[in-house]
């Protein structure tokens, strides 16, 4: 399916119900508010369905679209959501049209279109939205950009590449607000969050000249800094930073005697392979298991596992 | 001056001594590596100006251009450097052509090419090199995009414009190792520094309903996380990353019973006003002072000035 044929589909119909993914982020949010927006421009009647996981961060980019109560849809259309598994709780259980940048697309829509080699899907939103409209006018920028940045972890992921930048200038161009959009999402943080992060980063013990580094969240530290699940992004990626690192573990103490392990690695270390030793597993470079241990005795296990492959 | 007329001048002369600036970041050591190797792949002989305070994050992308004691340079060119103040220690006194982005530059050189609109410098260079060799090689898109993307901390910070996205798109197309030098650049933090992150995040205080946020750096934590002068970079924006905040406040203990305060604002309080409270000063959205007392006597005795301004 081309971009000119999804447009044509979306001139012939109207009365859009928009879906975005479980646990949404900026991407699936920031795609299904531009769409909704350009859809009304060109008079159509176009809701965002309820997604209770939207968190409090991208609730200001989806409020003004979210459907009310008795909204009778005729058609829906999901953005970035790579299998049905992934509708969000309360919608429909099919959709006509799904626009979606994940390789693993599981073509459950009547109609997909899959840009597979793009960072985000935003890009994709994008090019519809200007065959659609013909341009994109600034609240649309806005709201790509936020699904194009935070894809991309502000342009700094590995998934990032000259599409990206291409994306990113033309909506700059259109009158994004970068600055104040970049402030919002990659360089505020709430105060439990950055006492969080002062917690764990000081609880960092490094091993085998720094190629392997282990970081812990307890129940105390959770508690001390007033964090809550919505503090706890990414936080498997932090011990990771440390220069040399090979294999960055994360515990996270969930009750008293019971911890999550998160192993990220780089290639030359099989991740998976380190948490099927204890009964969980994952992929090569990003695993997980659980560990009925506290998080000191975990953090020797796992340094003991480590050991059998990193001398 | 013109694009054009910096690269008729390029044509013309040889044995090409390029400066960087003082205390060098990744926008005048990619900046200058840059020129260096198109220079050189017009068949001039170009070299770097040694700099005694390259840091280690930096030297990789100096070091293959750095001149050897014995080499006569007949042209000096400076890039990114504002004012002759900032010629690295060592360096020639003059310049005979200025390639900068700084609004501030002071003129000094012979000839002067400024783009102050530009977010770094490495945009101009990108300019610069097309005319003069017909495209940019892998190796230039590699040192520019380390020019780029650092000069806008990877494209968050407030200077970011559409045409640093466009040169980002030209560098990413022209064979850029985008993932890899994020990695590096933005993604990698030796142990020190993070420990030190620790250290100082959680001794994070906020007041007036998190507007005012303050953190220490002590002697000893220092010395905990083993960090030296080279794991500081930029350490006065973290306590401006709080949601919310207004006023952001880094004390630093320089020996006991001293401290350096850095003040960082919104436009909604004056920073310098606060510092000159302590006989210090700067701009209105930054500015320092020193104080000498302990660092929780320092924290009390901010927490008063700012209490004069913010209730």
């Amino acid at each position: 399916m081309t971009i000119s044929d999804a447009v044509k589909l979306l001139e012939q119909n109207d009365d859009y119900l928009i879906l975005t993914h479980r646990r949404p982020d900026g991407d699936t949010i920031g795609s299904a508010a531009a769409l909704c927006h350009a859809l009304r421009r060109i008079g159509k009647t176009a809701y965002l369905c309820p997604n209770p996981e939207i968190t409090e961060k991208y609730m200001p980019f989806a409020e003004p679209y979210l459907a009310k109560n008795g909204f009778e849809h005729s058609f829906v259309i999901s953005t970035d959501v790579a299998s049905e598994k992934l509708f969000p709780i309360g919608a429909p259980e099919k959709a006509d049209l799904c626009i979606d940048h994940h390789p693993s697309n599981t073509g459950y829509a009547a109609r997909t279109l899959v840009w597979g080699d793009r960072s985000s899907n935003g890009e994709i939103v994008l090019e519809i939205i200007k065959e659609l409209c013909g341009g994109i006018d600034n609240e649309e920028a806005d709201l790509l950009y936020v699904a194009v940045s935070t894809d991309t972890g502000c342009f700094a992921y590995g998934n990032t590449n000259a599409n990206t930048f291409r994306a990113a200038a033309e909506l700059s161009a259109a009158g994004a607000a970068v600055a104040k959009l970049n402030k919002i999402l990659f360089r505020t943080a709430t105060k439990a969050r950055m006492l969080l992060e002062g917690y764990m980063l000081s609880s960092l013990k490094s091993y085998f000249d720094d190629r392997l580094n282990i970081v812990t969240v307890t129940l105390d530290m959770m508690e001390r800094s007033g964090a809550t699940e919505n503090d706890c992004d990414d936080i498997a990626s932090i011990a990771g930073r440390v220069k040399g690192n090979v294999v960055g573990v994360t515990i996270r103490e969930l009750e008293p005697g019971l911890c999550k392990i998160s192993v990220r690695s780089t290639e030359a270390v099989d991740a998976s392979a380190i948490c099927a030793k204890f009964n969980g597993g994952g992929h090569k470079m990003a695993a997980g298991c659980e560990i009925s241990e506290t998080p000191e005795k975990c953090a020797e296990l796992i340094f003991e596992a480590v050991s059998e492959v990193m001398t």
